[in-house]
């Protein structure tokens, strides 16, 4: 007998996928509930049931991807290489025009919708926030500086000049942005 | 004979005045073009033709109202202290109800309007993070120092904590930005 929760997953996982090869494919703006239900070979029912509308599966189809990923920082024991790293990868993801796209019609949607809102910063921000608060607190930043605001101060001004477009993403603007931050991070002496 | 242009500009100047009242009365979203005409006196065809609809008439009122407050900052010859005053300001703004509300919704409107967003950018933003980078340089930080950064290092932050609500906006997180943010700037010998 066919066992229905590995049936359901496997619905699950069908229409995660879709979504996420539909956005790369089609965009935010594009994708449709049906698109996705057509995709996966699932009833748009299914959808609306289990997600309620399409900001939301697209919202499980990211949190999926990331938890994929891993939610673990690399640690070379350098710390400014790795957060290097990691603010160049955000930068290219913010300079693809598909994800940014994606990412600018879910922080619309979220401005307007203060359940999303919760949503999108416990379950899609919040881990990836804390991952790289693990790197800092592993890299022996001081116990006085405020991990919270350290990890602001990497994100921040990203997401600022992205969101406002006030200047250019790159790889000098991620390296940069490290190098003022280990500065305050790293170096207490003064305050 | 009345000058149209004084008329004109009296107009222009009670519909601008008849927006920031509605907009502390009743907020943004329930703000209307109707509502602004009648309390100026003035006919809604007149707004429509100056400014096209209401996100364009809130923007010019926020400009005019920034532009009235003086775009410089104050200089007590304390970098440390100006700073944790406009911050802290900022962080008043922002716990300001109907303020937040107006800036959130302008924020949501701008992020789905390329030409909005180019005009809120130029004209209500940039002048305030210029006034905040020449009150950096006229403090003393090295001029290896990248002041668009630092200027995005006092604000993305902040605005990051406030768009996403991933945590408390008080004073203590404005005078803490502050302090690191001092220290990155202030502090170059390692890197």
């Amino acid at each position: 007998m066919p066992d229905p929760n590995r049936r359901n997953e496997n619905s699950r996982r069908a229409i995660l996928d879709a979504t996420r090869a539909l956005l790369a494919e089609t965009g935010y703006a594009d994708l449709t509930v049906g698109a996705i239900a057509a995709r996966a070979g699932a009833g748009r029912q299914t959808i609306y049931r289990w997600w309620g509308g399409k900001s939301a599966v697209v919202l499980d189809a990211l949190v999926d991807t990331v938890a994929a990923e891993g939610m673990t920082l690399p640690d070379s024991g350098d710390l400014r290489a790795d957060l290097r790293a990691v603010l160049r990868a955000t930068v290219a993801e913010f300079a693809d025009p598909v994800l940014s796209a994606t990412t600018r019609a879910l922080t619309i949607e979220t401005l307007a919708d203060d359940d999303l809102a919760a949503q999108v910063r416990d379950r899609l921000l919040r881990p990836q926030l804390d991952a790289v608060k693990d790197r800092l607190r592993a890299g022996g930043v001081p116990p006085e500086v405020d991990l919270d605001l350290a990890v602001e101060l990497l994100f921040g001004p990203l997401y600022h000049r992205w969101l406002l477009r006030t200047g250019p993403l790159d790889q000098d603007y991620a390296d940069g942005l490290v190098d003022l931050v280990m500065t305050a991070i790293g170096d207490r002496r003064s305050g």
